[in-house]
């Protein structure tokens, strides 16, 4: 059988054909480089017109990165699906609370989600940087700890999936004056979370 | 702010209006709990005719997840979105060869995608239930190995997603005669991936 083996050949040709397809858009380069890596990871054309990009989100995120910081996520899927390699060279880590011994015991005893009481920690260790891919739960809760004045989020990528609560705390969360992006409506997931933000790093490193 | 915040009855609500708007359909109760939770996943209601879940393949799947088997994925991503906790109930274990040392220096050794070493890896080792739900060469490659008479998969989800190779990837392991479920065209993922797996082990434990 005869197929391309070499998987900078595949991306490469893959983000030429999404080019071809996507149709006019008036998107900036480094807004196509997200929503292509979007649409690269889905298949899904549609996720065109749901990514949100909030004007200064990129530089903002750029200017975390660059630093060297400590990522937010809301599940393990999003944390393996951001590139280990990029986080190294950036020095910068990732972490998901969410499967962590002591996350756990905290949401038992105060009745509680695991991702709530995740979002809590995280601010308490003084992360700036949310990734968000699958729990509404833990979105809702990062807007409260703002607007109680106990976390200051300086980028989030805002990407529930599902049909409850998801698309509700994607516009809760777009009610705040942060640097983010997200994908309107029911869609989202963690591999659309990551892929944001690979394109990000990219940006910096490839 | 009111939302729902325990998961099981967030899950429960999701299925029934994933239920309600998914329209006609000639699924049996199990085909049936593998396409909301594909949906469930993404939130792309497309993905219930891209679906396809060859007759028997189901059974096969959960034959071979009774007996404890060691699942192979081709990403970490796919490795984390299967339910550990399920997982270790059914005594079965999930493995990525990809990221291993070994595979690296193998793939490097010989000029091939990390991923078709991986594949080769898993099939020298046993393994007969297989997990795609990124690269298509991996796909590509446990076609050629069970052509050549060196690899017996028992059970395979062909969910590779993307442009170049995907659609093609899961069109040729169609034409082979063993248990699958496949979602065609470009569409997939890992986290489609991981949701079948998931769906499947859900029928036997909870």
């Amino acid at each position: 059988m005869d197929y391309i083996k070499i998987p900078m050949d595949i991306e490469k040709r893959s983000f030429e054909i999404i080019g071809e397809e996507m149709g006019d858009h008036n998107f900036s380069d480094r807004e196509l480089q997200i929503i292509k890596r979007v649409i690269h990871t889905t298949a899904d054309f549609q996720l065109k017109d749901l990514t949100y990009i909030r004007e200064g989100a990129i530089e903002a995120a750029l200017e975390l990165l660059k630093k060297g910081v400590t990522i937010y996520t809301d599940t393990n899927m999003a944390a393996s699906g951001i590139s280990k390699a990029t986080l190294k060279k950036l020095n910068c880590k990732v972490e998901c609370y969410v499967g962590r011994e002591d996350i756990a015991e905290i949401a038992k005893e105060r009745g509680i989600t695991r991702s709530m009481a995740a979002v809590e920690k995280a601010v308490e260790e003084g992360v700036e940087f949310f990734v968000f891919g699958n729990a509404p739960t833990a979105l809702f809760k990062l807007k409260e700890l703002t607007l109680a004045g106990k976390a200051t989020p300086k980028f989030i990528v805002g990407a529930p999936v599902g049909f409850v609560g998801a698309a509700e705390s994607k516009e809760e969360i777009e009610k705040m004056d942060i640097p983010m992006i997200t994908i309107r409506g029911r869609k989202g997931g963690s591999n659309i979370a990551a892929a944001i933000v690979n394109a990000l790093m990219y940006m910096i490193i490839r």
